[in-house]
C-alpha cells in the first residue's frame, strides 16, 4: 500500500502534514515516509508552540548558513545558489525518511508529535513524500 | 508483533537498553523502534569503551547549549526552562527512529553497535520507546 | 530477502553504491539499509556533482574536527588516534540505516538521489551494510 503525498513551499522552514498522514494510515504495521530530494528533509517534532518550528529553522541557518557567509567560502557548489549547498548539508543532518509504527489502526505518535516537511530551499517548491505501509 | 519498552531517565546521557531489545526480538525481519518524545533521541553507539558516551554527550550540550548561553539568545521558546528548546534542537539532529534487521532470528547489531535512548532533559523522565517486527 | 554488501574505503570521504542497491532491490515493498559500524555512516544525498560530495565531507570534517584539534580538547576518548571520537560523533550526526520505498520492482529514489556509504576513518575499512526487503 503506497502513495505520495506532495507538499507545496514557499521558502525555508516547517510544514506539517500530520492530518494527511493520519488520514491515510489505516492500516496495521508500520508507516514509512520519504522525500525524493536532497535539498528538504522529513522531521517529528513538537506540535504545540509555533515558536519551536522558528527556533529550529533559525538554529540550523546557524549551523549551516548561506555560502555569502564568510565562514562558508570554503564551499565549492556555490552555482545554484547560496542557499543550495546548505541545503544539501541540513538534509544531511535531517531525516530524509521516516518510520512510524501503526498499533490497532492509529498512527504511534506520542501526545506531541507531529509530522514535518522541512524546507532548505529559497524559493517556492513542491515536494513529493513517497508513504508506504509494511 | 508490539511492545512498548519504558526507560527511566536521570538527567542527560545515553541509557543503554540492547539487552531489552535482543531478548524481545526474535522473529525473522527488520525491527524498528521509535521513541514517542520530541526531547529524547534514539541513537546506536559504540558498546565498548563508556567514555565515548560521555565524549558524545559533552559534544551535544557545547553544539546546541542551553538558552542561558549568549550564543542561544535568539531562541524565544524558553518558558520550559533553559534545557527544553535545546532539547528539541537535539531531538532534530538525532534519531527518532532505528531500524535494525534481524538474521537468523537474531538482530545484525555489529560487534560494537549498542541501543541508546539519548535524553536531553535535565529532570527525570520515563520515556516510552515502541518496538515493532515486520 | 537479505544481503550483505561490502565496501572498501580508502579514507574519509562518500562512497556512492546505488547501481549495486538497485540491481539487487527488484521485490516490492520497503528496502532497508544496516550499516554495522559505529564510524561510519549511509546517505542518501546527489549524485550529479561531484563537488556537493567534497563539500559535505568538507563541513563535517570542521563541524567535527579531529582530537588534535584545540577546541575538542575536552575528548576524553583518545587512545584510537585523533579521528576516532569524532568519527564516532559523526556517525551519531548521520544515518545509520536508510528506508527506501520499492515502487513496482523499482527503488523510488529521486531523480538526483543517489546511495553513499560515509566513512570518517582515516585507515583503510572494509565496511559491512546488511540490506533487507519486507
Amino acid at each position: 500500500m503506497q502513495t505520495v503525498f506532495e507538499i507545496n513551499t514557499r521558502g525555508p522552514g516547517l510544514y506539517e502534514f500530520t492530518d494527511q498522514v493520519r488520514d491515510w494510515a489505516t492500516a496495521t504495521g508500520l508507516l514509512t515516509l520519504f522525500v525524493q530530494h536532497t535539498s528538504a528533509s522529513l522531521l517529528i517534532q513538537e506540535n504545540a508552540d509555533p515558536e519551536v518550528r522558528t527556533d529550529l529553522q533559525n538554529y540550523f541557518s546557524r549551523l549551516v548558513p548561506p555560502t555569502t557567509d564568510p565562514t562558508m567560502a570554503y564551499l565549492t557548489h556555490t552555482y545554484e545558489g547560496p542557499d543550495d549547498m546548505p541545503a544539501h548539508i541540513k538534509a544531511s543532518l535531517l531525516p530524509t525518511h521516516l518510520c512510524i509504527p501503526i498499533v490497532d489502526g492509529r498512527l504511534a505518535l506520542g501526545t506531541w508529535q507531529g509530522i514535518y516537511l522541512f524546507e532548505h530551499r529559497d524559493r517556492p517548491h513542491t515536494r513529493r513524500v513517497v508513504a508506504s505501509c509494511t
